[in-house]
């Protein structure tokens, strides 16, 4: 049986991560890169992720076009954008070369919650090429999601959901300091969150959606907010500088609605050091109902790793699921790949 | 669309449990009941239940052969034993009859780790007939086994797992009173582990085959130990009653060996009144690995509930699935179902 052959189109911090796991799992391979990034172009994979340990002749190359043609592969991941609008074209094309595709826009986690005639769009074009399209992540697709709904598997009954990650955003790069206005002033993020410059968190109303249509529940509505964490002192760490007065990151909240009450209640906040004011990093879900369930991870799951880890291991659900749109509601339950993962094909 | 036909064999705890939660749920109704035990036969099932707020000529009957015959139920929910040798004949004898199954027999969470010869068959069978069996319940079936594949679907690498379920006796009554071995001496313990006359908790082979199959590692051994929990102080539970230097309890513990060495790590202490000594209750599970997880469920997830729970939330899965014998492995998560079961149906 031949080895899984798998593309990976974008190269950032997650296609590299996920390139570097498969190096070391058995029965898959990297049979194509794509990037754009000129300093990607033309070197080989292993030289980018300086592993030298690997003997692959794979070369990071601008052209998808050429990749999918000529790359027969049996699955890509697709690790380029955060929204359905531009992941869209991409998977897309991925669906008619006839090539599985995992996306880690956080949109994608429950696309239809945003885009509804996309998704129907994606299910028909997977449906009519005999592939599937997956979007996961960590959160979305895990955490405040599918957790949560696996949870609500043990109960009779549920009346209120509460999920709540508090994580660091310490080990993270400049892009993410900016997006999440680390050591900002308080006007300045007032006018960009105005203008709509921050970033947060995305996935909410995804997560929202998944949970209220797998339990079964009419969303009346669904709201979110962006506040700031203002810090009492002066925070720093590797690529953040938050002084005393600014914003050591942001806190987004959410809510989903059923008959105008809060039945699905959100939090995310976020920023570096949070240690410094006393803030314990953690996953933690509380569902209301019979039985009650009171659930703690500390410290988080880290978000990094667990995109990465989430979305190679869910390569043989997505190759053996039935063509079309799937969410991580409809398929088995993702697991850690220690064998051969030919051996988990149907 | 007609509604899902459910037949409830075993009128048990469990077997009441899910007749009630069933009559609370949409698109799904209790065609028939067996239970040989003659305070039952005969009797409305709401009159068993108390439930004046139901409508349903359902009585319980001791015939299954009849109640299969006319039932032209779509599944029946099997509530009668704890292993695979005791629930072979019944889960025959249903499928036979072209009716899904869903057991609530300990073993049955993952037959094949203790009956490969019966497992075969019943996948056959069910296969011959095109439906579909699987075995589920609390644990086995999800917190120390589904619950730790899930997690670790998060993970690029896993380690060691230690899974560690801390729970309390003093809701249960009489039967698991004895089982448990609560408040007899040290010697009749010892007595009894030897006559293998103390239960103690079913599943651990179970779970620790679930697991190691479902991250693709070979078991190199198993091995599961009882262990006496002597109380230092005079104890009570509604049924239990355990005097300073008798048993509170029983200590199960089991081992998953992967090349000699111990991955998987079971711990389940059941006791009465674990508080008197200062334990807390609840459901943890430790990965090691690449990241690490530290997941805490405080109290613990009620045991009772949550397997009635399980059993009644899978019936849509398990309509769906493929014919065959499944585990939870091979199915979407589940999920409390708040709206119409049938929206549930492919």
């Amino acid at each position: 049986m031949k080895n899984i052959r798998v593309i990976i189109w974008g190269f950032g911090a997650m296609g590299q991560g996920m390139a570097d796991m498969l190096f070391n799992k058995k029965g898959v391979e990297i049979v194509g890169v794509c990037d754009r990034n000129p300093s990607f172009v033309g070197k080989k994979v292993t030289d980018v992720l300086e592993r030298t340990d690997i003997a692959s002749n794979v070369v990071v190359q601008a052209d998808i076009e050429e990749l999918l043609e000529k790359g027969k592969a049996d699955l890509c991941l697709l690790a380029t954008d955060s929204f359905v609008k531009g992941a869209y074209p991409k998977i897309r094309m991925i669906l008619e070369h006839r090539i599985n595709c995992i996306s880690t826009a956080e949109e994608m986690a429950y696309p239809k919650a945003g885009e509804p005639e996309l998704s129907r769009k994606m299910d028909e074009i997977a449906k009519a090429n005999g592939v599937t399209v997956l979007g996961t992540g960590i959160n979305p697709g895990f955490i405040m999601d599918l957790l949560v709904v696996a949870l609500s598997g043990t109960m009779k009954d549920v009346t209120h959901i509460k999920a709540n990650r508090v994580n660091s955003l310490s080990p993270f790069g400049p892009a993410v300091m900016e997006e999440q206005g680390v050591g900002i002033g308080l006007e300045t993020f007032l006018e960009k969150r105005a203008k709509n410059e921050l970033a947060g968190h995305v996935g909410f109303k995804e997560s929202v959606h998944m949970i209220a249509d797998a339990l079964g529940v009419e969303l009346s509505g669904f709201e979110q907010q962006m506040e700031p964490i203002l810090t009492t002192v002066d925070r720093k760490s590797p690529y953040g500088d938050a002084k005393k007065g600014t914003l050591a990151g942001i806190h987004m909240t959410g809510q989903g609605k059923v008959g105008g009450k809060v039945m699905i209640d959100m939090h995310h906040p976020q920023q570096i050091e949070p240690l410094m004011e006393g803030t314990h990093t953690g996953d933690y879900i509380e569902i209301k109902g019979t039985p009650e369930i009171n659930m703690a991870i500390t410290p988080e799951i880290d978000g990094g790793i667990g995109t990465i880890a989430m979305c190679v291991n869910m390569i043989p659900h997505v190759i053996n699921a039935k063509p079309g749109l799937k969410t991580m509601i409809d398929l088995p339950v993702p697991r850690a790949i220690l064998g051969d993962m030919r051996d988990l094909l149907e």
